[in-house]
């Protein structure tokens, strides 16, 4: 079998993302912890990280990752029947990529009493919902949400319902380039707000209304963020129904003129031997997250 | 001089980070904007990018980029007084890092008009307060928010105020755990919500209570994402204070029995040869940010 004090040197590195914390974590010396993954780096027959800061898997240690996070899954369920079996102390945190705007919304309620009940922790990662399953594929999270339906090999996807995103602005913004209504094709002439480079929900918009190519943007890459910036005038943006229900309702923000909303599905990925906490997560979603999204 | 061509291909593979969209940006073919940054590579004698999705650039690359990105804040000025100097159509936006919570708080309504008046485009990058610099540092920004003073060499940094960070949970959360008040040591054996790794608050929150070593926490990178999860029960955490206004109100969220704060002091790092744009920012921000902050 494969040495697993070697792989649990590798996750303590990537996770605590330098060798010196990563050598606390496992009440080891930053020598011990060096050593640990020359050997693995030995036996794997290439390196397993990046020597930058901070220190980044390579493609050959994020399939070992990969690996070693689904056997602390499996793990989960014999500790479960057979306690005290752990020998070092990592903390278990299930590690799952998911859309910023659904961390922002709905995630927190609908998995609050589960986690409580469970004691599970979450190593949460921010992930455009177009990329998470990247993430997967890389070996770096166990699950995740995106609005791809196609599982990875091993994995299965689930379809939660769908994310209403609708177009909105300041009235102050609003009054001030589209006082005589929307012209489209004025709107690539004022700012846009944009998360991110992977985010291409304004170019869809913009797109559904005949407007094509550049536009103006600012780029905001947090939820509450992108809000604020729309609360100041700066742009115009799409953002999730229940984020702005009290400011539409209050006058503080207006959907613009003409009222498209976009619908973006989301699907819960998950490995197909990710263990019995998984699959339980995943039986509470397939119930839950259906109340806080469109069907 | 340097060949900016070769510069501009580097800027547009990295910003829209591929060659196939770095090409659409500057209107080349895949190829030529291949040729060029090879012919940048001879020239700077070793690569620029590591060919990965996303490209990343190297040492060499990031240091090519600050550079380039110095030369387009000091072009901004120049074309402020001579119009149509500007051969391709890079949009142009200001980068700036900063951290999640202040980008969540102040900072729309301290630069939404700003930005609205001088027809500005940021391009915001969400970074730990304590890391922001690193970036700066790397070549990557213009100019971050950071709670370290010291400026690099070539920059100032500029005092704003602190940001207050109280310890709250659901009340529910307290209830189930500290009906009988808090128990310090305890703390630690009931979960936390953490924003990352680099995010020390909590840290030091339970060290100022005179707990040391690991305590059980969630990962949440995400703002608003952290203050949901503080609403669902799944932990205590540290938060800005006007992030929590309303649900300490209404009571949806309480400040821990004995509630004592963290302050973090904010930095605002710039470049000083960053250009007219960025000193008239820096005034603006001198002026309106500390009416948001604490003294």
């Amino acid at each position: 079998m494969i040495d697993y004090k070697l792989l649990l040197a590798l996750l303590a590195v990537t996770e605590e993302r330098g060798f010196e914390r990563g050598a606390q974590l496992l009440g080891l010396s930053q020598s011990a912890i060096s050593q640990r993954i020359k050997l693995l780096e030995a036996r794997a027959g290439g390196p397993v990280l990046s020597r930058s800061t901070p220190p980044q898997p390579t493609e050959l240690g994020r399939r070992l990752l990969n690996h070693a996070q689904q056997v602390r899954l499996l793990e989960r369920d014999l500790k479960a029947q057979i306690p005290g079996l752990d020998e070092e102390g990592l903390p278990e945190r299930l590690r799952i990529a998911l859309n910023a705007d659904s961390l922002a919304t709905w995630w927190g309620a609908v998995v609050g009493e589960f986690c409580v009940q469970r004691g599970l922790l979450l190593d949460l990662q921010v992930e455009d919902q177009d990329i998470g399953v990247r993430r997967m594929r890389e070996g770096d999270v166990a699950a995740c949400l995106c609005s791809a339906e196609r599982p990875l090999a091993g994995a299965r996807s689930l379809y939660l319902g769908n994310m209403r995103y609708l177009a909105v602005a300041s009235p102050q913004f609003l009054q001030r380039h589209f006082a005589a209504g929307l012209e489209p094709s004025r709107l690539a002439q004022v700012p846009a707000v944009v998360f991110g480079r992977d985010d291409r929900l304004q170019h869809r918009y913009l797109a559904a209304l005949g407007v094509e190519g550049r536009f103006l943007h600012h780029l905001c890459p947090s939820s509450e963020g992108f809000v604020q910036l729309l609360l100041a005038g700066m742009g115009w943006g799409m953002v999730p129904a229940p984020q702005v229900e009290a400011a539409l309702a209050s006058g503080r923000l207006q959907v613009l003129p003409g009222g498209e909303v976009l619908d973006v599905p989301l699907y819960w990925h998950h490995w197909r031997n990710g263990g019995e906490l998984l699959a339980q997560l995943t039986s509470h979603l397939a119930r839950e997250a259906p109340r806080h999204l469109q069907a």
